[in-house]
């Protein structure tokens, strides 16, 4: 009778479940590292997005007007959000502001397997640090979260680049470098892998780059696979790039005493699509290729916070998506089980409700999951219910046994049963089943 | 330069933590008792709610067309959404359906003390059951959150009312039965703390009620404080009015069998607002009267489901917005300290990034929260910054120290510090701090 909107999706109790035990896993991973929660608002005003993000964002915004006439927008991504957010308290927050939270966003896009109009992600940014710790820290938060979801090194790995590589070094080959959009030739760049050659070529054309400045460009970014390969880009490249590459050396030199070092790779071909990104980028990708696209991205955004008015500010973050990780962790084995678990049913048998309450409310003070019958079912029904939502066990109440001063404990996996003492049930911690009593 | 739009928060770290220790206190209760967390979408179908929910839901809906034609509404409330849900997947999910979920809604309303426009519940409902414990199962997973809060009986009462009750008396004593509009009644005596007498006995007229009637009518349900009190009710309302004043008494027994009996009062004032309510509904009040409004309210909503083109199918639920909440748990002085903590700050003094990693990896390995020197601060400034995150016990890893296979912890609130081996730190379980060395 109501259908739900294309693009966006219910998560019912097994997925959700799942989607939960990642979501803990990644926000665990940032907390431990002193990343702090923040919630933020689901509208901001539209202009927020339109005068920066770029107008790939602005083609596909739910933006609208609201009672009150203001043009305002669902957020399609978190960073102008928390970078609005640093601007209103900058001055009484100490610094590094390291922050991290978890939340729907919304694009109008075509949707796909790993793209839906609502997506999760979990924003993890560090603001007031220009220091290569600060994105290796990202680099190892990310790292740490997915050896965390039983990922390892055999399953993804960080391609790591540098935004001032690529644009020194089109400044430095081009012919009239005054006349090229180094932008459009990053945004190009971020596509490479996406389009064919012609139309990659051609991308770099209408940035401003003639077609043999082009292929010298392309053969430099895409001939370097290791950190000593980037001593051909800084020497082809003038200072800039020089220092940009020292940068790029000096956050992997960071990642690998924190632990993050294997995970890392260079890839100048790695470039972002979004504006706003500044120095170092990265994006993670499935090392087996199985899934094409990148799993999720971060960098350096340097300029944002000033640009939103505020005191100079450098930053970096990364945004991993919740539905590419899916496709990973699904690939790699690891997706957690989607099904219910309850550690116990406390099953009622004629006029014992009091009693069973009692116990299960013990039950649930020592901090398990506990159901009892709500729906007025028989013997057979409630077991068959506890059966459903996979029960480990069923503590069976009834009339007779309380009547001796008894209740049943049951392993529904082993369907086998014994008696327990009731005043002894449940005992003041732990987490009693069936083999405690056989 | 842009500002964050009228109704809508950010919340910042020190509050955003004691709004998450609040609802993982609501969640976890909802939890131990089975109920399982689903995930919805942000937008549904406008139609959805100008079919059911009222005028009034109507009136305040932050809805647009989206970029496909489609008129969508940004969610003022769950109960529809899940009442979809359990259309769409009805027949394959077994009896009763338990869920929860923690998630921001939109209404455009007067923004005042504890009431925005983007606001946060926890939704919890039960679906496929008729009887009085799944009514008293959601009184008591709210009554453990709230004792799970600090909260006691002296701080709060449940309210519980019966929607039959009302309309069944309203029949019986209306010399034009016909000529009453139950809703309107319902929606009047759900006003009736919030405006003037006369206000509310125009409500009453206008909903059909001669004057003389609609005086009865209040002089009965207002004089209900006691179940005993019942007894009059159920005599002046006739059979429909006797079988709801029997089901109020036996949601109210299994509450008590539950233990939220403590917790509950007769109110036949309380009536809900939202026209989709039937049978069982109750809201929640500050005891000392202090917050003035509900803190939440709930009930059944038995024929939702069936109006949304589902089987028959029972339901009852339970939604509390954090605002309110928020406010009685500030009046009660258990609102969570809004303040960061942290268990360890490792400080790199000269050249030991390598070894401050290993320490700092080593001790977030067991769980504790560390944060380490992202910004090339010298001593002092570390020291600060360790301050301002409220550090427990600091590490100094300093050259010199290393050099004798040393570090030192430094306990934060005393600023008494000592030697340890580097070789035994961290040690390979719990908290290590200074009184362990000391």
């Amino acid at each position: 009778m109501y259908d739900r909107l294309k693009g966006f999706r219910d998560f019912y109790p097994g997925e959700q479940s799942a989607r939960r035990e990642v979501t803990d896993t990644i926000e665990s991973a940032a907390h431990r590292y002193g990343f702090r929660e923040v919630a933020t608002p689901a509208l901001e005003r539209t202009r927020m997005y339109t005068d920066k993000s770029g107008e790939e964002i602005e083609s596909e915004l739910y933006s609208f007007v609201d009672q009150g006439g203001r043009d305002v927008a669902m957020t399609p991504e978190l960073t102008p959000t928390v970078a609005r957010m640093v601007v209103a308290r900058g001055q009484e927050l100490s610094k590094p502001i390291k922050w991290f939270s978890t939340q729907p966003f919304w694009r109008y896009e075509q949707v796909q397997q790993g793209r839906f109009r609502e997506f999760y992600q979990t924003n993890i940014d560090v603001f007031g640090s220009s220091e290569p710790e600060a994105d290796a820290e990202v680099l190892t938060v990310m790292a740490d979260a997915l050896t965390g979801l039983g990922l390892t090194g055999e399953d993804f790995e960080f391609r790591v680049s540098h935004r001032d590589i690529l644009g020194g070094l089109v400044r430095a080959l081009a012919t009239d470098p005054e006349g090229v959009d180094i932008d459009a030739v990053l945004r190009a760049v971020d596509k490479r892998a996406k389009i064919d050659e012609a139309e990659y070529l051609t991308l770099l054309a209408e940035a401003g780059l003639d077609r043999g400045t082009a292929r010298e460009f392309d053969d430099l970014i895409a001939g370097v696979d290791t950190v000593a390969d980037l001593d051909v880009v800084a020497e082809a490249g003038g200072e800039d790039v020089e220092s940009a590459v020292s940068n790029l050396r000096n956050v992997l030199a960071a990642a690998e005493d924190f632990g993050a070092g294997e995970f890392c790779e260079v890839s100048l071909t790695t470039a972002r699509g979004l504006d706003y990104y500044t120095g170092v980028v990265f994006e993670c990708f499935d090392s087996t290729g199985n899934v094409s696209r990148s799993i999720f991205g971060g960098g350096r955004y340097d300029d944002l916070i000033e640009s939103f008015g505020g005191q100079p500010t450098p930053a970096v973050g990364v945004a991993p998506g919740h539905a590419t990780l899916k496709l990973l962790c699904q690939r790699a084995g690891v997706w957690p089980v989607e099904e219910l678990t309850t550690d116990y049913y406390v099953l009622t048998v004629g006029d014992t409700r009091a009693e069973a309450a009692r116990i299960a409310r013990e039950l649930r003070d020592l901090g398990h999951v506990v159901e009892t019958d709500v729906v007025d079912r028989g013997f057979g029904g409630q077991l068959g219910y506890a059966d459903s939502i996979n029960a480990e066990t069923t503590v069976i109440v009834g009339e007779q046994d309380l009547a001796n001063d008894e209740v049943t404990i049951k392993d529904m996996e082993r369907g086998d049963q014994t008696q327990v003492p009731v005043d002894e049930f449940p005992p003041e911690s732990g987490r009693p089943t069936y083999e405690d009593y056989e």
